[in-house]
């Protein structure tokens, strides 16, 4: 069958450069445009729209002929960096994006370098992982026999999190058996403010959003625990079989965290896994003034927190760290003929990542993470945390002394919900004021928040996880929103002109 | 409670360096540092052993005070690039490792520069990934309405083209109620051939591993299409439910070609999900002479496939391909407030990523897909492919003329499993021999091939996914694995001596 493609062609002429001279001087050009893209980010808009002309050149056909790396270089300079999603740029708030660091450009240049697979085997990037996993478990006080895997982002954390709580209190071979055939449903808690990929993990692992019971929260966004007491108590009457329950630290919208010691103890009291979403806030931990607030998080089976948020390693970069390391493993290892460990040789190196994760390719993601703690050190990381979080305070105080802003929710770390006031507006005129704004803002490149709703009314989200961020940022965020505001809300300035 | 906080410190300091005029220089050092790396991959050993001194300084603890950049750089030299998996040598033929090109180091540099969230929103990464997506379609000609996402691997991509499918096709609202409640099972088949990823995810999504129904397998290890048939008909007639069926495209251990036709024939009759699991395989739709061989796939409602095995992206790089983008937006798409979208600004680009997977942070992996396939083309990766056929095709007629070799499996495209014999060894100690020759050769630096298990067999693997091999590269191969096949089983050389 395949020996009609004989004989072998050209097979001197692999993918690399024919002229590696040429290829060098063309790659030391391009690390100066990364270089001068990094360095120059405040003196550039926070985001700008992508032309219609650029999204009609970004539809060319499947490239068949080679284009040359000079060519892909160009469209690249051209069609793509001058696009940014912005979250570099000092004055970009929106969702939680972190801010990035210039050492991730050298860290990258290794790691296309290496090509490593992280799925298994033993070679130097194995050891690299094993490192920063070590990190966590000190970062978080869990004990030596923890287990963790670096991820995309605390979605995938959560699953695998979430996966082995499933396998460990299924109470029968959930692996093999499923959950289909079970007459006792498993059930799980969060607060009506988690975050979304905790019901999504609950859709994936078969069991269905709606077992994620959602508990109420206090006047501080945080999960009312009486209010979950009482939900365990009622599913356990009615024949469910609780399994897990979720605390924030902390929630998207309001960085509100939640009571994770009074959680220790009612999963303690009921047998329960105790997951973490520590997405951003679990970061505090690096800050003594903070980790007071993480109380309990010691407590946990298991947490997922990003890199690329708050310790602004670049994207995509997150762990998931498992108190007990014989359940993480048996909840996801199974290691066919073709992955045999063998006792020596590139099949060594037990445990493999593998079997810690559903991804059997991972790119050498761990080498960013270990470059970054390693420059900056806990320290730096952990002041421009703690700075983050005065800047909030500063951008709550100046809100509040302002006559036409008002608070949306308390400020308890790094982010601040608030909404341009106008006197006779209407509740849905506001919401339309405010959207304007942050759509105004976004155009104009001044200022990138984002927007979300609290209690059904509309708000300006000002999150910092921003280390270039200064007091002087936020001063001129609050006043382009009122400025936005005012012209907007009183017709003088049309949506159009203050737009591109 | 932030005020405690106050006031803030040195704000203008933030991890930025401090003298961009020396990181400059230091990064265009590195950069020499990888290209040099790149350039030399021919000059040295295919692997070389962690030392147990390297894996010891690989333990620090975690790091307090910044250590710079420099220092960091020089750790990374020193302890980790040394120590690379070795899938970029011409001589790796482990698994179905991809070589990389080294285009991504300049890819990599401009991501890192961006430092993109490709969760959603509207900004130039995101187009470029559409346009992936595009490219994607048009390579195995699905319709301009199917759905895509890049992903890490053939892992998540199965994950994800399953979801969609168990959604589709649970025939109630999986979603919320989960498969916990239902009276019927849901069960799907591969061959037992099937890559082990197949397994787990029918784990993860609730149905549990038992629900994959294992259809045997021919002589050239094709599912057993008429096998399949009556599996299906068992499983209706025992009330439960069919809902897909994967074919492989192809195998991990032989790279058998399942009869995707026949399957898509199957999959119509009974109304199932046909899923394709193309990992490296489906790139052999890039060639006009392999593609006949993948006759079916164009029938397939998912496909799931890497880029960086056999189309050399730098590692993770993979892609789902979903025929009906309803149903793989409906199966995963979950908005909260915090993530609305807007008619204009950072907040549009209607749909967004992250509805069609399980992540929210999304690196910007496109950019080398996208980098790559400009770069070379699809003729010259093609070519590639060919050729590397034609090597295995070499290696086999090698085999089959050398006395003390003997094939164990049939070769159908770049994957060559046999094994050596000797006269009067038992089944147990070619096993032990041939184990050993791998190590060896591996120790040795001289080629990494890997182990799997046939039929009850142990042979030795090797896979060419690999632009840089040459027929050469194969001749060092083969009289590698005699002159340590003969050592080892004449006991003129222990594996003490052979091994480091």
């Amino acid at each position: 069958m395949t020996k009609q493609l004989l004989p072998i062609a050209d097979e001197t002429r692999s993918l690399d450069p024919a002229d590696w001279t040429e290829f060098r001087a063309l790659a030391h050009r391009m690390l100066d445009v990364s270089l001068d893209y990094a360095e120059g980010v405040r003196d550039r808009p926070v985001w700008t729209p992508v032309p219609d002309e650029v999204k009609q050149a970004l539809t060319e056909a499947l490239p068949i002929e080679p284009q040359g790396t000079e060519k892909v270089c160009d469209d690249f300079v051209r069609l793509v960096l001058p696009y940014a999603t912005g979250n570099t740029h000092p004055r970009f708030f929106g969702w939680v994006h972190g801010s990035g660091t210039p050492g991730a450009i050298i860290a990258e240049t290794f790691a296309a370098a290496m090509n490593a697979n992280l799925g298994g085997r033993d070679h130097g990037a194995i050891y690299v992982e094993r490192q920063v996993v070590d990190w966590c478990r000190e970062l978080f006080d869990f004990p030596d026999t923890a287990s963790g895997l670096v991820v995309s982002g605390t979605s995938m954390a959560t699953f695998i999190a979430l996966t082995t709580a499933r396998y460990a209190k299924a109470g029968y071979d959930v692996r093999h058996q499923g959950v289909q055939a079970e007459e006792y449903k498993l059930v799980g808690y969060s607060s009506e403010e988690a975050h979304s990929c905790i019901a999504r993990t609950f859709d994936y692992m078969g069991i269905g959003q709606d077992a994620l019971r959602v508990v109420p929260v206090d006047d501080h966004y945080r999960m009312d625990t009486a209010a979950l007491r009482g939900a365990i108590l009622a599913d356990i009457d009615a024949g469910h079989r609780p399994f897990c329950v979720i605390g924030a630290a902390a929630t998207v919208n309001t960085a509100a965290m939640d009571d994770l010691l009074a959680i220790a103890d009612i999963c303690e009291e009921f047998g329960l896994w105790f997951h973490v979403d520590g997405a951003f806030g679990a970061v505090a931990a690096l800050s003594e003034k903070l980790r007071p607030r993480l109380k309990g998080i010691e407590r946990a089976d298991s947490i997922a927190f990003d890199f690329h948020k708050w310790m602004h390693v670049q994207y995509d970069a997150a762990a998931v760290l498992i108190r007990r390391e014989d359940l993480h493993r048996e909840a996801f290892t199974l290691r066919r003929e073709y992955l045999t460990a063998a006792p020596r040789g590139l099949a060594g190196g037990n445990p493999w990542p593998c079997e810690y994760g559903p991804e059997l390719s991972r790119g050498f993601r761990a080498l960013k993470i270990w470059f970054a703690l390693k420059e900056h050190g806990i320290r730096r990381i952990a002041e421009k945390v703690e700075d983050n979080c005065r800047q909030a305070a500063y951008l709550a105080e100046k809100v509040e002394a302002h006559p036409e802003l008002e608070l949306a929710a308390p400020v308890s770390l790094n982010i601040v919900c608030f909404r341009y006031t106008a006197p006779g507006k209407s509740k849905d005129q506001l919401t339309a004021i405010n959207g304007e704004i942050v759509m105004d803002l976004q155009e104009q490149g001044i200022a990138a928040p984002s927007t979300t709703t609290l209690k059904g009314d509309f708000a300006i989200r000002v999150n910092i996880t921003n280390h270039r961020t200064r007091a002087s940022d936020l001063d001129i965020l609050v006043d382009a929103i009122v400025a936005a505001g005012r012209a907007i809300s009183t017709g003088e300035q049309s949506t159009e002109t203050l737009s591109r």
